[in-house]
């Protein structure tokens, strides 16, 4: 039986599951896959460490590049994470003639044709189906499964983390910093949660996912990014009573005028389907030419959905796929990056407002003037010399309008801090 | 550049689909494959027909054999349907050392073993993405992305034309019979419907994703089957008071006592995903070990999506992807199947009663005998000597104990027709 080596970067939460898979389920994948995996090593900081899964302390050492670079193993699994060093060792992997497979969404949105390129000049290949959306084999699907399509646009739920506290927000109608206290205690956000829910980690991915959408490389600097940080239960609530859900929405569409590239805080009618995922699930909905809309869904995050990517990655190696023939990260840069002022939507706008006679018409006057009009008000009840919140949807308008006419009303003296505004995508 | 000539047999929508991606979208397979494909034979009923497609009738043949057994082509696509004549040009394919591409359900569900014992002996690999959720790549994440998985369960909604009738009674109040009708209006069912709406389809389908998740055959008659026609407006509606709505769900799980497989009207919570599938959509939720929940969702057929599924096989097959390691058809039978009548579930049980006094107390009284209790009941308005329905949900019963429970009740003067049950699914 084919045998594959295996040098394994990182056992935290995804390489533990990486190792009880290939450990537990040695014959199960050795029937499916006619080939015998192997850990050669695996590179961790703390050898000592008490750990989820135990390991012969024989395969472990401080040394991670030792392990990239090793050349009993034919290939690398990275789940290091971050950009560096994890680029440092995967490029030395890919150097010394071994294939890589990653999570390291930050790594390919940041450093893609770097590494493809290296990748290309030594013949090797780089598989990251667990880069993007957990479990779901979201890349495969797109790849291959798709392979006949051109593709219209992706809306993904790619964070479950920020998911999480939007879904709590919304059910539990706990504040923002309640629910990602609560994220935090229940392990589903970071102590410095600020990759998750400043939408830097959605942007990775979508920087990966409209890439290959698209066949050229989307880099993270061409994604508009915006976290749920302002979002409070005003927001979620308001929504709610127009029909909507707001949820931290991955977007990327091609357009007349170029690629709409976006993550942020949207506001989405209950009937859509992406409304329904909730919690640490993830979503992505492809629109495209010959399949219409199709919709993968799933646990985006965690030890074992992760895992079991990286697994089917690992089979796809060692079965000798042919690589793809076309890398977006390999591709010549066409793509015009659609500005953001000219995208047309419409939008929820939060006032705070002191409660005197005339202010609406005063609003409502200024977003006339600058072509937006208004589909829907809240005003909550009348408290007049009050500070109240005041809600309005708008029609279709332009970013940019919408930005100088609140630009415009802000200066006002009836209104009261920043005023907020979200996208509705309908 | 590598050349791939194809025999295509039918021309209908899924292959007239398959032929104006093949001719429109050349240059883009070219580039995303490495190879060229070129149809060298079509076989047809009627070559004077007029079509979607404008093909050069040098193409065409009346002769399905002769395309089969062509020695110049190096697969076939089979997109005849039905169990025959198709597997005959299957194994004809096949035994001339052909590839083959289909998308026909029914064949692979009645004949897979068989056809995978000539596969395998003349070493040829059959494709099938297009057999199961249309436009969708259920099969590739079930065997490639799911790998590292143990499959707990698969539900799906895998017949449009169900979903679209059920939909169309739940939302627009129509009964069954004009439900129907719109659906063979719109092009959504047949002239004769039966293979949709009575779970046929459904079972076929439902025995390709068994016999895949669970990697032995399960055969069409292991797999309980009931359609749709017995569901009225009555039975919407009351599932829409008690929080549900009623889905053609097919259903296969693992359980200690063997493989649970079966197709079947069924009652699913409204915070269910699979509820909100609608119309022609299909969705398929497997349960997995490592994975968790996952959910495919897309267009379940058409000429697009479905010709999009067989040409990505196509596109497997030309880079020469290695055969999968495991055929469920190849597999000796090991797998139970559990009997109907120990599966154990909740039930929604509707009764016409004459609007007696002490009617509920009989009828409940009889269900409380075979060790059925109750859980909520719906009794309309009352007019005492009229025919009204009585609608019960169970909590957790036998199938056995339910259905001689029902058995006996019928038996009662006061009820008046046939007694309806349909299974809840949690």
């Amino acid at each position: 039986m084919k045998k594959i080596k295996i040098g394994l970067l990182g056992l935290g939460q995804i390489g533990s599951g990486v190792y009880r898979i290939l450990t537990r389920k040695k014959s199960l994948l050795q029937k499916k896959s006619g080939v015998s995996f192997e850990i050669e090593k695996i590179a961790v900081k703390s050898p000592g460490k008490k750990r989820a899964v135990s390991v012969p302390s024989k395969l472990l050492t401080r040394d991670a590049m030792s392990v990239a670079k090793n050349g009993r193993a034919d290939c690398v699994i990275e789940l290091v994470g971050g950009v560096r060093p994890a680029k440092d060792f995967v490029l030395a992997a890919l150097k010394s003639g071994k294939d890589v497979i990653t999570a390291n969404k930050a790594l390919l949105a940041e450093c893609g044709e770097e590494i493809f390129k290296i990748a290309s000049r030594y013949g090797r290949r780089v598989f990251f189906e667990a880069s993007v959306g957990g479990g779901i084999p979201v890349i495969k699907a797109l790849r291959e499964g798709l392979v006949a399509n051109e593709i219209q646009s992706v809306l993904g739920i790619i964070n479950g983390t920020s998911n999480y506290i939007l879904t709590r927000m919304t059910h539990d109608y706990l504040e923002f910093g309640q629910a990602l206290a609560q994220a935090q205690r229940e392990g589903y956000a970071e102590p410095d949660p600020s990759l998750d829910i400043d939408g830097i980690d959605s942007a990775h991915k979508l920087a990966i996912l409209a890439s290959l959408a698209f066949e050229e490389p989307v880099r993270l600097r061409d994604i508009a990014c915006e976290g749920i940080r302002a979002i409070d239960q005003n927001d979620i609530s308001f929504a709610n009573q127009f029909g909507y859900s707001i949820k931290l929405l991955a977007i990327a569409k091609k357009t007349a005028e170029g690629l709409e590239a976006r993550v942020q805080p949207t506001l989405l009618s209950k009937d859509h389907i992406l409304s329904k995922v909730d919690g640490a699930y993830n979503a992505i909905l492809f629109r495209a030419d010959e399949v219409g809309d199709m919709l993968l869904y799933g646990k985006g995050a965690g030890s074992k959905p992760t895992a079991s990517a990286v697994v089917s990655d690992l089979v796809d190696m060692a079965q000798g796929r042919p690589d793809k023939k076309t890398n977006p990260w390999l591709t010549k840069r066409r793509l015009k990056i659609k500005s953001g002022s000219s995208i047309q939507s419409r939008y929820y706008l939060r006032f705070s407002v002191i409660d005197k006679p005339k202010v609406l018409a005063r609003i409502s006057g200024i977003l006339g003037d600058h072509g937006v009009s208004i589909s829907d008000v809240i005003q909550t009840e009348r408290k007049v010399g009050n500070v109240v919140p005041l809600i309005m949807l708008t029609h279709h308008a332009g970013e940019g309008a919408v930005q100088d006419a609140v630009k415009t009303i802000d200066r006002l003296p009836v209104i009261k801090g920043k005023s907020h505004r979200i996208r509705i995508e309908d």
